[in-house]
């Protein structure tokens, strides 16, 4: 059984060349076999297959890729939301509520947010979502939100430490204890990814250093969140731990950027955080020009950042941080996957995952020439159309 | 034929009272008959209907009203724009691009990008929508643009005075007494409002007036774009003809703002402008702590917004100009329908029409609180279901 979608007015495949970081085809075809890409090129010399799609003229790109996300939590935080945008400051502490209520939510309740979740990412072009633990912070709930994660992808981080819960509030060095002990055993079985919150008020770099070596001794690989609220020394320990990405950095020194840019690891900015806290918006432009390898994540959680849309994050990358509208779809899908550390998706090439978004627009540009539009019309996960 | 919607979790009437702008009604119900709002109030003391729907205790509003649009048009501006957002200041004169590009296209080519737009717009909540002309610049372009949008709504406005076409580059005075003759002649009969953009490269005072009055006495009521480059005279003239409105008020002077809180003259924002021009967003929390009534709208067009989400607007209104979001909503419904002068839309009220958006969240507070996700799940029109 073989798809060929047609006429595509744009086609964003990824696979740069000539300076062109899109690898862009105009009024191309690409061909789906067996939930993967066939055959990519010019229309007019498309192959014949079984089914044939037509694109209308419109602009096809790689499927998002969310590299970073926290999906599995009860309740929201819409009070605090509304607090915050009448001048109340973001305080890491807020999670502890979103904590309180995970705990109390069943699994079925956590699992049909997530599906809900999904579904309204999927709707908006994003076919791979990574998703983080981090509401539990008790060995069995922390236990239960990865293990509900791995249930829809494989790209499951175990966050435990997240934020030093209330009741290990003066005692944080014994919290860290049960991260990388029995909280740990429990949770590496479901994960693929190690990840830390390095951050004043959250972990130091020593008890960061502590989690990410442990889960690395296990096999999980590391991911980083630092530089959100002000400087520190986490990238400069993600990048000598090889983590695949660190996330946020809003605040980098000259010596981060040079540490990054040296490194293979990729800065995952999520420029939803920004827009919801009222931060300042990271320079981008300063980032790419040094570079640094740059991914765009939406962080979809209930304190800092509720979007989840890919599409909002590129308008906002591209209006506030000096990204061009091609540098910011390619880190929305290639950059993510770099972030990931995955070759099969985030291109249109063969081989890869036949994950594709098709745009009711005639370029990838209006993803941020239309802010706010849902412009995704159809998507298709390992070839099969799902919206 | 009656319908009751029911189990609304969140219900904004905009019926104020007791401070609270927007009406709210906790796990309400709304009945309709014949196309118009007959009853509202608990859900615990709604009659019977002949239909019944469940909101699933999602947030109910009244469908956006937006109250300045550009949708009659050919062409797009992505690559304009792409050039703005690598450095390129704005300027008004690229609308002359677009206007070679609506004459150029057929009626029907206008007509259905037209629908595509509506379409476009009433998924994403707004349900009534105020259309200009301006790309005709023609009495007989003119003329088919106020008549496309006449078809499909009755907020018509007649702005051929939007830009001076090419053809009069040294001569505006002769294309205003065109503008006020033959081509105001042609246009009135498919108008409600009369336009002009007075601004600095655009027209002066003394020629906007000529416009407007000519307009009003023609029967035409007065709406007015100014302010949106720099500091003009265009408030006070707005003021001083009673206008409905007048849009964009990026700059404004203390003067500005005393005289439009002592008027019925509404001042309309339009964030889409500013984030796609990279101008200083206007400081919506003084004007409403002045007592000045304002509005949100999109102004979609393909030069200084392309956007048509309410929602966006909202959010940015929240983000970037200090509105609370209960102002950012009730100024997006409301307040457009004032910028109207209309009492049948903007509210959800016995008599009015059931024009509704019910979204796939609890409160209207996550239109800011998650920016870019398409939270509209259903649309009422005149009672209808659209979406
Ligand atoms: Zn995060
Ligand atoms: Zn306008």
């Amino acid at each position: 059984m073989t798809t060929l979608i047609t006429n595509i007015g744009e086609l964003t495949t990824n696979v740069g060349s000539d300076g062109d970081l899109c690898g862009t085809v105009k009024d191309a075809a690409v061909l789906i076999e067996d939930g993967r890409i066939a055959w990519v090129g010019a229309a007019a010399d498309a192959p014949s297959a079984d089914d044939v799609v037509d694109a209308g003229g419109g602009a096809m790109i790689p499927g998002f890729v969310d590299s970073h996300s926290h999906l599995v939590f009860g309740g929201d935080r819409a009070a605090e939301f509304e607090a915050r945008m009448a001048g109340q400051k973001y305080a890491a502490g807020g999670i502890r509520s979103t904590v309180a209520a995970t705990r109390a939510a069943s699994d079925d309740e956590l699992r049909a947010r997530l599906r809900g979740f999904l579904d309204e990412m999927l709707a908006q072009g994003t076919t791979t979502v990574e998703i983080k633990s981090g509401y539990g912070l008790s060995v069995v709930d922390e236990e239960r939100l990865v293990r509900l994660a791995a249930e829809v992808t494989p790209e499951v981080t175990f966050l435990g430490a997240h934020v030093v819960p209330a009741e290990y509030a003066d005692r944080p060095d014994e919290y860290i204890d049960l991260v990388t002990g029995p909280m740990l055993d429990a949770c590496a079985p479901h994960s693929r990814w190690i990840d830390v919150f390095c951050e004043t008020g959250a972990f130091t770099v020593p008890q960061s250093r502590r989690v990410l070596e442990a889960g690395i001794a296990r096999g999980l690989a590391p991911r980083v969140h630092a530089s959100q609220l002000g400087p520190g020394e986490g990238v400069q320990l993600a990048v000598e731990l090889g983590a695949a990405s660190i996330d946020h950095g809003t605040y980098l020194t000259d010596d981060d950027i040079a540490a990054l840019a040296a490194s293979d690891t990729v800065l995952t900015l999520l420029p939803g955080v920004e827009f919801s806290t009222r931060q300042p918006y990271p320079d981008a432009r300063r980032l790419i020009d040094a570079g640094v390898t740059v991914a765009l994540a939406c962080d979809t959680n209930p304190g800092s950042s509720f979007t989840s849309s890919m599409p909002f994050c590129i308008a906002i990358a591209v209006r506030d941080m000096g990204m061009t509208p091609a540098e910011a779809v390619w880190a929305a899908t290639a950059g993510g996957a770099r972030a990931l550390r995955r070759d099969d998706v985030g291109v249109i090439a063969p081989g890869a995952r036949a994950d594709l978004a098709l745009l009711d627009a005639p370029t990838r540009i209006h993803l941020a020439y239309r802010p706010g539009v849902p412009l995704v019309r159809a998507v298709w996960k390992d070839g099969v159309a799902v919206v």
